[in-house]
């Protein structure tokens, strides 16, 4: 199934006091590659939102930390997609330096309908785009 | 006028590898401030929005850094209204440690309507409510 | 074991375009309250990385997203010590909106030196006062 | 002198409940790119505290919000040195979306020695690493 690749530099914004990635961070540099699969995949977000009224949410997560990134390193972070059901979609993704493993995680993103914030059912061109590679 | 004054903890998600306060989360903090004020003043933003229309925008922002604030440290932040105009609000806004300055800034938060980001006029209510101290 | 709970206030900073908060921010919302928790024991986490030269890493976590927090509401958000090990912690935290329950995670974080960011064993100070209550 | 100029992408974690970029958001859009501009000029900030022990930080700001940035757009943001001082520089700074300016800023970067915050002189291979074009 699908797979992106994005490449990131760790800012100051990115760090925190222990002179190494915030650990909840690494959280966001995944929302980052999962966005750009999603977009090379022909699926804005935003216009998912306006013209079909749904958006995903996060559902559940398991991360490990192996490693920590520093001020200034240059890593990737990758998002593959494992598993699309009626209403979710299963990420894998992994946080890497050169093929050094720092951070993964296993992320579950369920499809809700705007307004109400329950769940709804992915739309069937999402489920096509993603199932081409 | 008005004014707010919020004690905050310092927290590694704060902090960055420079081993203090990230210079932008100072402007998050003030933010809880403002946003503390209007509460207290009965304006609930939530729900401005959502009756009115209306969201507050950040227009400018002037801002200068004294000093440093460290993790774990114990500091408040101030909201005080200085200016209120047909639409916008100004205030000054000062993050202290005991009597030690560490940051201030004066900033103007413009009214717009939500759907297209245009100026809007201040709603009614909370210029008066603005007004009583 | 030791427990400690926390009452937050929702701000735009923690809200994503979705509306609703940003689900790596309960993750940070989570780690103000295992601070507060150690602080309350005694524990302050700037003289731990000082005086003994370790600090903490989230080596793993796990979290589960039952419900959304929305703009300028009243949550709180729970840590209760599970288990202490030779070298981790496991906390066992919740988010919450009254008695709704919004997100829970399981969070292990290790102990590791300071300069090379290698395991290190627990400071036998902060194991007594964990386990006091 | 140099500018540099950074393509990036809006995601859910830069965005609020507003619909928009959340206002600190752009300053740290900002960094990134003071930080690339200083990379491309051979000037590594996690070298630099560690090797001449001195770091920056922000001393002052100004910025303007003219239009907001929404979920998933293409924008730029650029930073060029407009004053080299003996302990200080002074970057401007704008968010663009294609020929659109977004937000701009004038932020001024003061070097402090690591240890106790204090002002430093600016190292001088970083003074003419920056006269340099």
């Amino acid at each position: 199934m699908r797979r992106y690749s994005l490449p990131l530099r760790v800012y100051y914004q990115d760090t925190d006091a222990g002179g190494v990635v915030y650990h909840a961070q690494y959280l966001s540099y995944m929302e980052r590659a999962r966005t750009e699969l999603l977009n090379e995949a022909g699926i804005d977000l935003a216009r998912m939102a306006e013209v079909r009224g749904v958006q995903f949410m996060v559902a559940s997560l398991e991360a490990k930390y192996h490693r920590a990134a520093r001020l200034n390193e240059l890593i990737s972070v990758s998002a593959e997609v494992v598993k699309i059901g009626r209403a979710s979609i299963v990420f894998r993704q992994r946080v890497e330096r050169t093929a050094e493993l720092l951070v993964e995680a296993v992320i579950t993103v369920a499809v809700v309908d705007k307004g109400r914030m329950k769940p709804a059912r992915l739309p069937p061109e999402l489920e096509q785009a993603l199932n081409q590679n």
